[in-house]
């Protein structure tokens, strides 16, 4: 997806003029002039700590110098400037700062090759598994202190990891990229959050300017700088805007569709002319964290559900292939599109008890089916999926469904079937898949070749931020152009919802694919 | 000279749009269109300590704030932000930044009062007395860091003398504005100046942006700036540029001169359309620095010298009336004027023994002319003016005249009454005697009317800088306007060297108000 000239990243070979009689311009003036003169890179702004350095180098170096340049909003830095060393690197780190998972990667800024890759629990955890908790947590400066410095640690412990493992240090380290959502940025640059959750709901901060990364702490070269993608407002963060620069949505000729599936429903709408975004709540139970089963992918979860269409049997895969412990999102809604599919469950998502075969029990007056049996459970008992964790995928799949319809089609003014792309995003979004989630009515019944994973997009653009030096300006103006829609919840949504919380919808004329 | 709007400061009060359903941009992009839609300032930098605080500040002063605001080479910057507090000045620092002396001044940045001023010898003085031998010392890393480090102190503790004396703190400046020549700038900010005496001269910086004041070593507020005068090479400094600016030459109508003496003298011609600059040796019997009896002003130094035309006596007076014990430049140049005038030297300088009535004698074959007996002196010997010290004076004043007709006459193509004004800038020029100066031929023969003195311009500069805004682009625009002629010392230089080396010059005519 990435397709970037050579010669535009943010090392540069840098020849400069030699001083003369007759060319005595001072040392520092002679770097602008080079980089100008051979870069069209004007007006560049440079530390001072790089100064004071400057007249050694250029003398040792015959004046031809490697120069590690980046951007903030008022124009270039010049980040630094070494001799020319065959066996030195210059990095950049990428990173997707997510609320419950961070992922970072290392990039060679010269070759553009991503060297290595980890990712690791967002440290904040501790203190709060979400963000109303860690805002509320955060409230005095201790604790917003607190926040930031345990986060922070966990880039420095992790960046030196992987550091080691390729042979390097973290001294090689000049660009930091990160995006996060509005909450995650604050509390990574340890920046007043309150605003965020409290009515008129008001960040501090929309645009982060490019800053030193000793400055939040980060552990790089002293002179390392540090990017974090914009917001546009309390509930869209820079991990969005990041996501829209890996997949170039501002640039495509025809309306396309970005989705980021989670607890919160991000969605962006659009094409190189405009860009529709809106943000509502999904419900948690697509990220597998309210049904008693659900759980985060790890080894023994239920990652794939089907049925077999001779035994009406479900079937399913595990991650690792250990055996099962739990459920996630995306087994979850194959679960559901399987018990669907199989006429298990009605179109209100309720069991069907006499096409249960016998797995289904009652208990307290709840409905439980039974997807693995105690024997063949990792557990010691029998793994179920009630009635209740039933009925909170049912609203979950209702909401996605109705903010799909609401910026589509009430905002864009367009049909599902007009989208040329319809880009899923995000970790969890990864492993959905569409069959299931048109089957049970959370996606729109298109075309299944429209539909593209893009993997972790937020990591993806905060990488392409580090070798393409197009990439700064773009972010702004996609900030820029977005129109942010409110989702009023009114009657014509409710609604609209009310449509969508059955299987898969009241009109069922809109899934002409799914064969039931 | 200095007629700035009131609103032109660098202290705004700000009135920030209150966050509301309807305007829910982010408190740091508020501030930012409060700065835009009231004073026209643009994209300002925000640094990352003044965001961490926006939030309480904004909320505990219900949206009304100071702001300091202050420029560097990108644009804008916000220094700092407070809450509305009666009792709180926000001041700044204007320095001159002299190889000798170090003048400085607190200024209050809204009231544009200079609040209180004090001049100190520059500690450096205790490595070197002169710009060469300092560059030499600076030549090891531990050298130059020890040089800046004494004159970084200096700062902070005359600065801290100056704040306890009005009883302020140190905390409350947060600007800091310092003009001095190309080397003092190198070793004020410990950036490496060996390449200023070195052929091809190459300084390593000449224009220094703007910087945190801590960088440098300044105790001042946390998020003060620096802001340092640029250069326009080796022997063209920001001192000069400053000058120009205080003195508004780059706005005249008429070409005017501003003529800074001193051991090197530092000529600009020029009006709203072209300046031309030049810098020369003038000689050091200018500052007192190489006869017997030459010294710095003092308490004791005959500063005037005068000739009584009854007795045909000299007279003199000394600085704060004390015993004499020396004679200062300004003094040397109205004793050889008195010496000429009265006709006890001739008009190659050299003494008339049988107009000397027995004040002379002679030693080791050199002519001693005794200015004050021993029994009238501080010194407990006679203070004598040798035949050597006033060939020397005779060089300089050659030196500086030549200098004025090749940039005035040779490269302007003027002649000296076609200069509107004639400012005479600098400490040592504050106290010269134009009529003196004529009468030896140092300075033209034009009407005495057209003198000015400007005092110390350079310190003049630094503050306008402090209260106008507009000033930062009028300097950068000063230095860019500024043609730089090198002094060539050809045949045709020596020529009319050669000429003014008499008193007051080989072509009488033009002293026509000398009367010899």
């Amino acid at each position: 997806m990435m397709d970037i000239a050579d010669d535009n990243g943010y090392v540069l070979n840098l020849k400069v003029t030699k001083p003369s009689l007759e060319n005595n311009t001072a040392d520092v003036e002679r770097i602008k002039q080079a980089l100008k003169d051979n870069f069209k890179i004007n007006n560049i702004k440079i530390c001072f700590d790089i100064i004071k350095k400057i007249p050694h180098i250029l003398r040792e170096s015959n004046h031809e110098i490697k120069a590690v340049i980046f951007r903030d909003l008022a124009g270039w830095i010049l980040v630094d400037i070494a001799k020319e060393d065959k066996d030195q690197l210059f990095l950049g780190v990428a990173a997707d700062i997510g609320t419950t998972r961070v992922v970072i990667r290392i990039v060679d800024l010269e070759s553009k090759q991503v060297l290595i890759e980890k990712g690791f629990d967002n440290p904040q955890i501790t203190i709060g598994p979400d963000v109303l908790s860690r805002i509320h947590y955060a409230k005095d400066q201790k604790g917003l202190e607190e926040l930031s410095y345990l986060l922070i640690q966990g880039f420095n412990s992790n960046i030196s990891d992987l550091c080691k493992k390729i042979d390097r240090k973290a001294e090689d380290i000049y660009l930091f990229s990160g995006a996060g959502n509005t909450s995650m940025t604050h509390l990574f640059l340890g920046v007043e959050p309150s605003g965020i959750i409290r009515e008129p709901y008001i960040p501090c901060i929309n645009i982060p300017d490019t800053l030193k990364a000793d400055k939040v702490g980060l552990n790089l070269n002293p002179n390392a700088v540090c990017f974090l993608f914009p917001n546009i407002g309390s509930y869209f963060g820079g991990d969005l805007i990041s996501g829209i620069l890996y997949c170039n949505l501002n640039k495509l000729e025809k309306p396309c569709i970005m989705v980021d599936v989670g607890t919160n429903a991000e969605v962006v709408v659009g094409c190189k002319d405009w860009l529709v975004a809106c943000a509502g709540a999904a419900g948690p139970a697509l990220e597998g964290g309210v049904s008693d089963i659900g759980m985060i992918a790890a080894p023994g979860v239920i990652d794939k559900v089907s049925i077999n269409k001779d035994t009406n049997k479900l079937e399913f895969t595990t991650i690792e292939n250990k055996t099962p412990v739990g459920i996630c999102g995306s087994g979850m809604i194959d679960l559901a599109a399987a018990l669907f599919l199989s006429k298990k469950i009605d179109i209100r998502g309720k069991f069907i008890k006499t096409n249960c075969n016998g797995r289904l029990f009652n208990k307290y007056d709840i409905d439980y089916f039974i997807i693995v049996d105690k024997e063949d459970s990792g557990t010691g008992d029998n793994i179920c999926i009630s009635q209740v964790d039933l009925n909170s995928l049912t609203s979950s799949k209702a909401a996605m469904y109705t903010i799909l319809e609401v910026i589509v089609c009430n905002t864009a003014g367009l049909s599902f079937d007009d989208l040329a792309k319809f880009y899923v995003a995000g970790t969890f979004g990864s492993f959905i898949n569409p069959e299931s989630a048109i089957s049970i009515g959370m996606l729109p019944d298109i075309k299944r070749d429209k539909f593209e994973v893009l993997g972790n997009s937020s990591l993806g653009g905060a990488t392409k931020l580090l070798i393409d030096r197009a990439a700064f300006d773009e972010a702004g103006k996609i900030r820029k152009s977005i129109t942010y829609i409110e989702l009023n919840v009114n009657a014509e949504f409710m609604n609209m919802f009310s449509g969508a919380k059955f299987y898969p919808h009241t009109d069922k004329s809109r899934f002409p694919s799914v064969p039931v």
